[in-house]
């Protein structure tokens, strides 16, 4: 009898509601504080957000219906290449010599090659409904802006991408991809924006940050009429968006006859992938009481969870976002340029940040040197390729399976591999080189960067 | 009720054999003409091959028997990736306005993003079975590399590829994805073999082609005792270890309740995606009598079937192969420099130009850039990027989309989409750029090169 590999759902069983954990937040003991308007300090409400996005999200974003149906026009583009698949990873397992069982979602199966066309698709549909012709958005290492340029494709909309100078750079294929999917594709720092000129004018050689490109994403859409703005991660509908991973792997852990989870570990930047792999796990625990344990792996050069203050902050660079209370190294923070820019977030979703603080999740980071030492590992047994983000969620897998070999225990471990690497092979080039460089957020920084914050408590 | 995009086979429904051709060609009307001996002229037994390939992979290249287990081992490995998708492109459809059913079976989805692997690991199976330490191998593109590189790695043998000097100068990323899974990566030529300093002698400026390429890993293979040859296309057993992709498309099909095909279409380099795609096609018109018409797309800019000669030829540049009947430009053919690295080749396998021969397929070529415009066409619609080699299926399957939507008729096509354009977005960034050129072979180069053939009909 052979072993099974990999369990993927047909499409009848793919999820056809997105899970909103607002609902739940009373009932896990969270409490989320309302965003704030920087000027008046007061509560915002929805009407605040509308030069920035379609009524539906903001509906979303403040909705506390325990699940929202996802649109049939969104299942179907979903369907090109949902439901994703679920591993077994027999083939590790052994490599690491560990009695633990791992399992590992795999969200790179998507056409961008990550988890973000979750929510994109979604985005763009909205968007496309209440009659938005033109999209701006940033991203990091480019896989927010593939997934945006792909849906806006499908949906018919423009798509304008600030890319942080540092992954334009570095990662010239993203672009391409992008532009293959219709995109207009700019680096931020830009020369196009009042937000990136000020920048610019004191420091032309930055190489950037998300928190920068998410400031002139945001200045051109608040000026356009015709234009929306669109978030990769952080914001609470974003998230909701991504909860159908979770529950497909909840259904393919039982085809898998796995048992529940001892732990489950996912990477986090702005913590959309994560949020999206365990909300449905805390709704199992709500509803039948059943628990495990909740990891975030974040980047030791972009510390927020772990080294962060949990306060308000400006979700940008230039201050133009309303205040969030979230876990932060100030909104003026610019990190080393490793290569999970995706993770390279000055910021974490309130959301998340609310159920670090009531813990019900763990956090912990890593420099990326022992990070590619992970994937090296995963990928000669397993053979996917991991983006670097993804990466810190395979070593915070590789860590547990080891402790299990210390202890000799055989815990069940999934974690969430949401996406490939197959633009980011000169990091890999660079790992094999011996040329990639550790670096650690410095504890003067953290410090002079918490400072700045504004001084609400 | 929504429409079904696609179909995945679970891993119990997954082929456990491979199919045989040379079981069926006598009952199809087909004479294979035996490979022979350049110095004797005589036809060549399994004996002759021993020096470069494990015996049971000699065995598989002479056996008659109709279906060949695939062992348990290789099998594993598979599901790593395996039964992978077939789509319905209801997207692409509707962007052409056809009233044509259009599906396409993805190979991409494998970990180095081909159909390659299909044969890598069974062919790095039975070497590691028989005790060979190092496999050396030529690649174009790079996707054959590659899947060697992951096969070998997976069963403890070194690998070294000779990558055609003009892929390794375009495709930088492939050569990194190689050296993740721990292969050495030469440019050929190269001044390691005689046949590359033969080569480098008379034209320095070379940018190589297959044919020189296998020379060079043929002569380190028959010079080393621990090391065995690999070979990615043209021979028998290569082709038989694709077929899995073919039966896998027959239970798919019906499981979409598609009915027969009217037309299935591949890309042809060395034959390998295209035969294992169509020859359970073949299996079935023996078995139940059922007909489908059967279109191979090659480059217009490396016309083997199209415009080549079906005459006895070298399969390598450096006349070290056997030789074999097929269709061929000649050994000393250099193509020009397309993006469809993997299709350069100036033969093609002996049975696929025998199959040819006795007209039971069709073939037509393309030059790139209609074929790139397919190709963009597609991904707008279904999100997946072609590599370039599968885009020549793409235009093939286009092309019979379009004069499906010409004569009203609402035809059957299905197509192989045997990989994924990560590592050619290059090629992609030139045709946006207007920067990519159309090749065609000219009709006296053609007469050149097919002077050169030896005098053996």
């Amino acid at each position: 009898m052979s072993k099974l590999t990999k369990v993927i759902l047909s499409e009848k069983d793919a999820p056809t509601h997105w899970y909103n954990i607002n609902a739940d937040l009373p009932a896990l003991g969270v409490e989320l504080p309302p965003p704030l308007h920087p000027g008046t300090l007061e509560p915002i409400g929805p009407e605040a957000l509308a030069p920035l996005f379609p009524m539906e999200l903001i509906m979303q974003e403040v909705s506390t219906e325990r699940y929202i149906e996802i649109p049939e026009p969104v299942q179907e583009v979903y369907r090109l290449w949902r439901p994703t698949p679920l591993f077994r990873a027999h083939r590790w397992e052994k490599a690491l010599d560990t009695p633990a069982k791992i399992y590992y979602k795999y969200e790179g199966v998507s056409p961008s090659g990550s988890h973000k066309p979750n929510t994109s698709v979604a985005q763009a549909y909205y968007n496309a409904q209440e009659g938005t012709k033109r999209i701006t958005t940033e991203t990091g290492a480019g896989q927010w802006g593939s997934a945006l340029s792909f849906a806006c494709q499908l949906f018919g909309l423009e798509c304008k991408v600030y890319m942080v100078k540092v992954s334009y750079e570095q990662k010239p294929y993203r672009r391409v991809l992008m532009e293959t999917w219709g995109a207009e594709v700019i680096p931020s720092p830009s020369v196009l924006t009042n937000a990136g000129r000020a920048i610019l004018d004191k420091d032309p050689d930055t190489t950037g940050s998300l928190g920068i490109a998410i400031s002139e994403a945001v200045e051109e859409a608040a000026t356009r009429d015709d234009t929306k703005y669109s978030l990769g991660s952080v914001l609470n509908h974003v998230l909701l968006h991504q909860t159908i991973i979770g529950q497909e792997v909840i259904k393919q852990l039982e085809m898998f006859d796995a048992g529940w989870p001892d732990v489950v570990v996912g990477c986090t930047g702005g913590g959309s992938n994560f949020a999206g792999f365990f909300y449905p796990f805390l709704a199992a625990q709500i509803d039948e009481g059943k628990k495990t344990r909740i990891v975030a792996v974040e980047p030791a050069a972009s510390p927020s969870l772990t080294r962060g203050k949990y306060a308000y902050d400006f979700g940008d660079t230039g201050q133009m976002t309303p205040l969030m209370k979230m876990h932060t190294l100030g909104h003026d923070f610019v990190p080393a340029p490793i290569h999970a820019g995706g993770l390279r977030y000055h910021g974490m979703s309130p959301q998340i940040s609310a159920v670090l603080d009531a813990r019900l999740i763990e956090a912990r980071n890593t420099t990326q040197l022992p990070m590619f030492g992970a994937c090296k590992s995963f990928v000669q047994a397993e053979g996917i390729l991991p983006a670097p983000e993804a990466g810190h969620a395979v070593w915070g897998a590789m860590g547990e399976a080891l402790a299990c070999k210390e202890s000799g225990e055989a815990q069940t471990i999934v974690f969430n591999l949401c996406g490939h690497g197959h633009f980011d092979l000169s990091a890999y080039d660079a790992y094999h080189a011996g040329k990639l460089e550790d670096y650690e957020y410095p504890d003067e920084k953290v410090a002079a960067s918490l400072e700045a914050l504004p001084l609400i408590t």
